[in-house]
């Protein structure tokens, strides 16, 4: 039975020894004053560059209190904060936790969160070093970030030249479709197929991302948090190029009965989904013969090039060009066109208030 | 005029351009890569260690949208979370901003709002590294900030040894006279008298703490954001001893015309209220007579002594000697007593939405 909290320093001393540090070696350090002080103290190690980054994950807005189960929760807040390390080719080394809680949630719904939320501090080596609690009518959780990268090996957004190839991880559009079966549920959804999972259980692909950046195999690289239609035109514009994409070599969900059944096309799902936190990042044409076809069972694919000329271009099997037009999540956009029903997910998916 | 934002990327370019860094030389490299990436990149200073804080700050909880100043809004959720690093001894280096606001006010409110953070930046030379932003019906703000301290020199909570000399910086209770204030006005606060003013724009002690720190002066040190009754038996609990407060030696609001026309009492105000954001530390007899009256203008004045009895004791003129009750802020605590109509500011203000 999780404990009855009285007072805010018990509910802070319950989040301190359920999400203890079990780290490896390398990493006992780096927190060298965790919870209970004014701050944390954390070392940094020499000959690194330290990578900062925060992420808003809301009630209504990221995830459903009815739909998302409180250990998806856990395990998603600080697995896709982790996604901007990876895309950095960093390393975790330790996060803050603020919560904001109802208070009828803070004993079963909280010990479940804090479950989730362990299982990926462990998976992921990043250990928690502090934060900031409070009451609110809805739960509203931000995460923020330390990791680290050996200085002058990040890879930024804003390297990609003309000629390099352009690759994806996994496949796109995954995590939108688990988004719909987990929507469309009656209950709380449960782990089951690859899609759901997926957008329930997301791995950030910190591994990737680290093996590039130590072999300094990509020259600009970012996470698909908000859709590749949205993504890649931050990539291109950080980099002063555009790029020309091939449709039929874009990675993509399988047209099995689940998509037909939820009535999605694999194809605008790919371009317009969000949550698949797969990284995109390219690659000068010399050295792609380096790149495996996987990456420790995650496939990596090139699904296109980078131009001179500051066009997104999406072309189909038959040569013919079309503009790609921004279509996943960006919760200041103004909505028009047919992509809005996608949105989704990591800054603000209005779509799972609707 | 603010400019009108279509979308979240043209929101960051304003936040980014609105607070560019104007940072002291000490500091110009500490952000290697800023806003705009999927991270930053964060250099840390040899010999240090760094402080890592984060804070709540939520429209409804901890300031009124129709009561607060935007401009407030702005220079207090940086100076509030800054009062963490003074209390560590620590210099500010960065801060990470994650924003959920309401679509109709990211143009004229965000204007101001990105003011008073400005000036606060400036002010306390810490520089904008990078943030998340979304929309939400409510205001919703979370600071973290990244300081330093040199190995070895951070002020914890648990150095406290009995005997020590219980100090406290400024005034205490007059950010909560300046909160009655802001409440019962009219229409939104202005500057005007040194108790709203305090509440408004509260200054983090980070000289006076970095100064303690650096000549090693204080065994055990921490923030009063939560109220003395709040905040001095954590200070006690983390070192494991007890205290003794002399109350005619609590430094408070004096009895003007403001404090009775509120209906409050300078020693309740001075004991429960929140917000103050002074610094209240220990230091040993020995090396009390290194401790100036003031410290840039702030007073330092000895309010009791640590004992090893692990009780809190406040004694009155006659030494009469009672138990100090917690009765500042406590989001979790169930309200019992009288100290409830207290209920402040900084993790959780429930009194500001009642």
């Amino acid at each position: 039975m999780p404990p009855k909290h009285q007072n805010e320093d018990s509910l802070i001393r319950e989040i301190a020894s359920r999400c203890r540090p079990v780290l490896d070696p390398a990493n006992w350090h780096s927190v060298a004053l965790g919870i209970g002080d004014d701050a944390a103290l954390f070392r940094a190690r020499s000959g690194c560059e330290n990578i900062l980054t925060c992420d808003w994950f809301l009630e209504g807005t990221h995830f459903l209190r009815n739909k998302h189960p409180p250990d998806s929760v856990g395990w998603k807040c600080l697995a896709r904060a982790l996604s901007d390390v990876a895309a950095m080719g960093g390393t975790p080394r330790c996060f803050l936790l603020s919560l904001a809680l109802p208070e009828k949630l803070i004993d079963r719904w909280l010990h479940l969160f804090l479950g989730g939320l362990r299982r990926a501090s462990h998976k992921f080596q990043c250990s928690l070093a502090g934060g900031d609690t409070t009451r609110q009518s809805k739960i509203l959780i931000n995460m923020t970030i330390v990791g680290d990268v050996p200085t002058g090996h990040a890879v930024t957004r804003s390297g990609a030249r003309a000629g390099d190839i352009l690759y994806v991880s996994g496949r796109l559009g995954e995590a939108e479709l688990g988004l719909q079966i987990v929507r469309r549920s009656a209950g709380p959804a449960h782990k089951g197929n690859p899609s759901r999972r997926k957008h329930l259980y997301p791995e950030p692909r910190l591994a990737l991302g680290q093996w590039l950046s130590k072999r300094r195999l990509a020259t600009a690289m970012m996470d698909v948090s908000d859709g590749l239609s949205t993504d890649l035109p931050r990539l291109c514009a950080a980099s002063s190029v555009g790029a020309r994409i091939e449709e039929a070599r874009i990675p993509q969900v399988g047209t099995s009965d689940l998509v037909i059944k939820h009535g999605r096309n694999p194809m605008q799902l790919a371009l317009h989904g969000g949550d698949d936190y797969e990284l995109l990042f390219t690659v000068p044409p010399r050295k792609a013969k380096l790149l495996p076809k996987t990456f420790q069972g995650v496939g990596l694919t090139a699904i296109g090039k980078i131009t001179r000329e500051r066009k997104l271009l999406l072309v189909d099997e038959n040569g013919h060009a079309t503009h790609i037009l921004s279509g996943g999540w960006d919760p200041f956009r103004k909505k028009t066109g047919r992509h809005a029903k996608f949105s989704a997910h990591r800054r603000g998916a209005k779509a799972l208030a609707s």
